[in-house]
């Protein structure tokens, strides 16, 4: 997803401001779920207009801010995102075989 | 964040599956609000245990999860991460000037 | 919303566990979230479905533990439901204005 | 929770301005979610401060948010709330056996 300057860009941002102290694990959760519900925002009462074109500059910005939250959780926690993404997708594969999910949006709990 | 390829991966992995069809950005948004609770509920009852280190696996995981919708998110409205997280921390940035926001925690709407 | 004789069985529920220990509100208030998001699972690529009468029973469950949780969360902060909800109203009456909401789906912060 | 007058208040509150037209249950559901995060915003880098008290009065109101949208969630889907969560209770007693779950913290799927 992002450049590794970017990603230093971030957690600078953060030091500048000497907020390392607030970014523990569990609030950083918190913050990733508030950002999250913030993007989600720009649906509320859209009904069948699943795209809110309208709203597109504001969605880009929301969706920003919890891809920051992102990377600030997994440098907290000493993760590599391309690590953890990767071994995520291996998972994926398995519990969302190709012949079962081709064109099927079931969740893997109902696939029989 | 996340190398190109492995971005393709997960763009592959959608494709493989003919999932597109339902990624509207509606519902991609939803999805990233689960995977964010799914995220949290690691730390449900943890109380002051700030870490929740026990479950550093579980959590890693759905970390990813949120990375992967995100990614899917930006390429169904055709949005550069790189480009809106760089956009995103200049607005921060003016957000929350450092001589006011060292050492705060407040919010922006909250600093005098 | 409850019955009072309903709201007495949800807090001997917990108190048969002995769980009143664990409820502490900020991770009542992540209980709360985490409801809300199965709450929402439900509608997640239902697209322009905005029914999904299909799921109506799962749907009544995950509102149903919504309710649950807000009420242990009110007797956790020693907070009246009844008064808390006549108190928003009020104030919600003054932010949106018959005159300026009628039809209107505008946030408050966006009607001129 | 609350009594019959104030959910009549509510539903007036919502017909006054002719807002049932917005209504529908996954609006809806995405609405419980927001005003979710807002209540969770509260705890947001409260680190070990679970109580969060000098917020007790903004935490009240998003609190009645939640279950003002759980309201109108279940009028727009002719659902009972006493009886959806006295059904869910019995559930939930299943799920979580006494002699299992005193003083235990544990999910109902990791209870052995």
């Amino acid at each position: 997803m992002l450049d590794p300057e970017l990603i230093s860009h971030i957690l600078q941002f953060r030091d500048d401001r000497n907020w390392k102290q607030f970014h523990n694990p569990k609030d950083l959760a918190i913050s990733i779920s508030l950002e999250a519900a913030e993007l989600l925002e720009n649906f509320q009462w859209s009904g069948i207009d699943v795209k809110a074109t309208e709203k597109t500059e504001k969605i880009a910005e929301e969706l920003a801010d919890v891809l920051i939250y992102c990377t600030l959780m997994a440098d907290a926690m000493g993760l590599d995102m391309n690590q953890i993404v990767a071994n995520k997708l291996e998972k994926n594969a398995d519990k969302y075989r190709v012949e079962k999910s081709f064109g099927n949006k079931k969740k893997y709990t109902e696939l029989e």
